[in-house]
């Protein structure tokens, strides 16, 4: 009987417990959403503790308990960043079947996710390369691990179209580089001067570049 | 005779005035140079004034009085880099008659610029995007304009290969992107993680890429 007291009283606690993880797990992502739109729109020294607490609607004391600092914060905002639109990319991707459509998804999924999130964009186009000095010999480590893993991930999706007897003698990492960077600097380029089309429509340039490389035999 | 005594004493004066500006100029190049190292060894949060002023051996008050500080500096070696290394591929491009392989010149001596100046590619792989916000706002109006002129002019040796019957119907400006993305990106994966190549020979897998796209007829 008392035995069973602790336990009803032990699972009460963690019932308690658990509620409050999650509320912590709630406040944090909020955190990270407002921190996104904050530094997307000020960049990293513009960008104020203060305000982010006020955009998520939290005091600025729960802000620190939840992130030692800025850099800690501009850290998570930029894995978020990257993880999402990794999620995104490799869902259109397995949506698929053809190794080409699969890889060509991977341009026309990354040019939604900036239309369908506008921070996504600002934060890749600054991307790991640009995190300040000081914070990126820490935190930019993991962003740059991300980036080659990502990376890595893309060129996988090259040698699927190579064993199905496309793009024969390019080199899958350099493919890789060169989607990435193409739909980086278009996008990027889109940024400093929107041209009248939206995001998703820059999609199809770039895709019928790459289209090209896929369908065509070497020919020297 | 008062008159040609005057006019000695007035030529003398501006000989004197002459040299002291091409002492300031060579001092103001020096400065850019040493800058230049300093930034790219700790970017711009790292870098100090006064090992700049070390490095280009001049007085910390000679190196404020050329520039106002360090975000100026900043500036004028984000510019000199761009200006750089358009200068090399414009004369590599200038070097060669037949459209495509005036394009496929631009990877070559982008590789080969940076394999030249190391310091070139970790500005570059910076970009103007990666400005630090605050100074971004002013001084990073010049690099994005002068990239975006940058890309316009790879832009129109893409137009010139269409000319002559290549690439039809592809985004001249979209091809440019992708070369220079391919480039910036290739380049700045090997800076994270050299794979045994040197920069140089990084050119051939992305000209094998551009090749392609170039040689071949639209498929579809």
């Amino acid at each position: 009987m008392e035995v069973q007291k602790e336990t009803e009283k032990g699972s009460a606690l963690s019932r308690r417990a658990a509620r409050r993880d999650r509320e912590l797990e709630l406040r944090r992502l909020d955190a990270i959403a407002a921190a996104s739109s904050v530094f997307a729109a000020k960049g990293f020294d513009g960008a104020q503790m203060a305000e982010i607490a006020a955009a998520a609607e939290i005091s600025l004391a729960s802000l620190y308990a939840l992130f030692s600092g800025k850099e800690e914060l501009y850290q998570e905002v930029v894995l978020a960043a990257g993880a999402s639109v990794r999620r995104a990319v490799q869902e259109a991707v397995a949506a698929r079947e053809d190794p080409r459509e699969r890889l060509l998804a991977v341009i026309d999924s990354l040019f939604s996710c900036f239309e369908d999130d506008g921070n996504l964009l600002w934060i890749h186009a600054r991307g790991p390369r640009s995190l300040p000095w000081k914070i990126r010999q820490s935190i930019g480590a993991q962003s740059v691990a991300d980036f080659q893993q990502w990376n890595a991930w893309v060129a996988d999706r090259v040698r699927d179209v190579q064993r199905d007897g496309g793009m024969a003698g390019l080199e899958a990492d350099v493919v890789a580089a060169a989607i990435l960077g193409a739909v980086s600097n278009t996008a990027g380029q889109w940024i400093e001067s929107p041209d009248g089309r939206s995001l998703s429509e820059l999609a199809a340039p770039v895709r019928a570049l790459f289209r090209r490389v896929i369908s065509n035999e070497e020919t020297q």
